[in-house]
């Protein structure tokens, strides 16, 4: 059925495919899960299926809250479609709470409620295993303009306040998540940034308020099992109904509804 | 002649004590060098007699030009009175060209020009390796304000225009320099961010422009030989005359004047 369509860009957990119309594409979840720069890669038949509701789920109220994305709505189960931006290099990461490599580099323990929340930016480049940058060095090397900069912190930190909320409503702590924009070129000449790429579980940090219990791909890079049980509950949380994504489940349900 | 007085600090290279007046110190420039977080260690006899020169004289002309430093007068062949200051637990690194980290981290090639000056700060923690932070880090953690990091990166930028020029009128190309800064307490409440440590061919990256040998302690990290002699080399430019700093030079002497 994806035959006919032309592949625009294969990554570690999506396919972009050619969209119907100029100007859009179609986002295609894999059920691919991948760690440490892909030196760990497993499939979990159904993930793609979640994190495509889920997404769907985030991206929609982030809009409704005039966070401009890339979304346009979903077409099937394992896609949506939408708008073609040119990717900013970057993946932004926003901290709430140390866990992951924050807490090694800086030697701080995991679990730590940080001060204020934290923007980091680390460059695109799977070879070079995405390395953390600043402000000095994405400016002199052009991957974006201060002013984009500064608008990427402050969707940054909307992002975090509502989907801080958001998760706080159905039992669940945001530690952490990462998040991708990309440069829409209107035909005004104007250009804008929006979010882009997904919001998931594959890229944030959630754990349950209550019982401590990672909903989120650490599951995976820890070896914990129940990944696909926990992106369950998390789209269960938000009320998002997906049909049996996870046919054949292995293993005990580690994670338990509150 | 050292032992009545208080040691306050002993780092890598280089030792506080107490000063004779109070807000004073002494700082004296020991002979080790050492590299990759100490994991490589060496004695190089008349290596802190040289820094020390190298040293007084470039903190004299920032003196002069309005860059405020820690820096009173040197005392003696190893020794210099400094004012007690409030070190800013960060390392300001000035970058031109591609060396070192940089070039590891980001995947460019060493000796590229870079687009346009750029300002690195990693946190004091050997126990970390000194990792790389963004004012983020900095801000959050309160290991300086954003004033006082707007302040250090302004000096940092005056320092690089002073010191490439002044490089540059020996043959020398100002390829990176790391500086530290420290707070003064003034008596009326004031606080004020000057300059501290060192600078010298320990903490500078200096390439001939001709030659392109290096007159730094890439000489050391690197088993090229000759690190006295280069050293001596940078102090001779700079027309500081040093007494016999190397009593007995061995090995060929790699670095030519021009």
């Amino acid at each position: 059925m994806n035959n006919r369509r032309r592949r625009i860009y294969e990554g570690k957990a999506k396919v972009l495919y050619e969209g119907p119309e100029p100007g859009t594409l179609i986002q295609h979840f894999k059920d691919d899960a991948t760690a440490f720069n892909a030196q760990k890669h497993e499939r979990f038949e159904g993930k793609g299926v979640l994190n495509n509701r889920i997404s769907e789920y985030i991206f929609s109220r982030l809009n409704e809250i005039g966070v401009p994305t890339h979304f346009i709505r979903r077409l099937n189960m394992r896609e949506q479609l939408i708008r073609e931006v040119e990717i900013i290099p970057l993946e932004v990461v926003v901290r709430n709470v140390v866990a992951g490599s924050l807490g090694t580099r800086l030697g701080l323990e995991e679990g730590m409620q940080l001060p204020r929340s934290i923007i980091e930016f680390y460059y695109k480049a799977d070879k070079l295993n995405d390395p953390m940058v600043t402000e000095e060095h994405i400016t002199a090397f052009g991957w974006a303009a201060p002013q984009e900069i500064d608008e990427m912190m402050a969707l940054a930190l909307r992002i975090n306040d509502f989907l801080s909320g958001l998760f706080l409503g159905i039992g669940i702590r945001l530690v952490d998540f990462k998040v991708e924009f990309g440069r829409i070129y209107d035909p005004d000449g104007q250009v804008r940034i929006v979010l882009a790429d997904e919001i998931s579980p594959d890229c944030c940090r959630l754990w349950d308020i209550e019982t401590k219990d990672r909903l989120d791909k650490d599951r995976f890079r820890r070896d914990m099992g129940g990944l696909l049980e926990a992106y369950s509950e998390v789209a269960r949380r938000l009320g998002i109904l997906v049909d049996n994504p996870a046919p054949k489940p292995s293993g005990p349900v580690l994670v338990q509804s509150k």
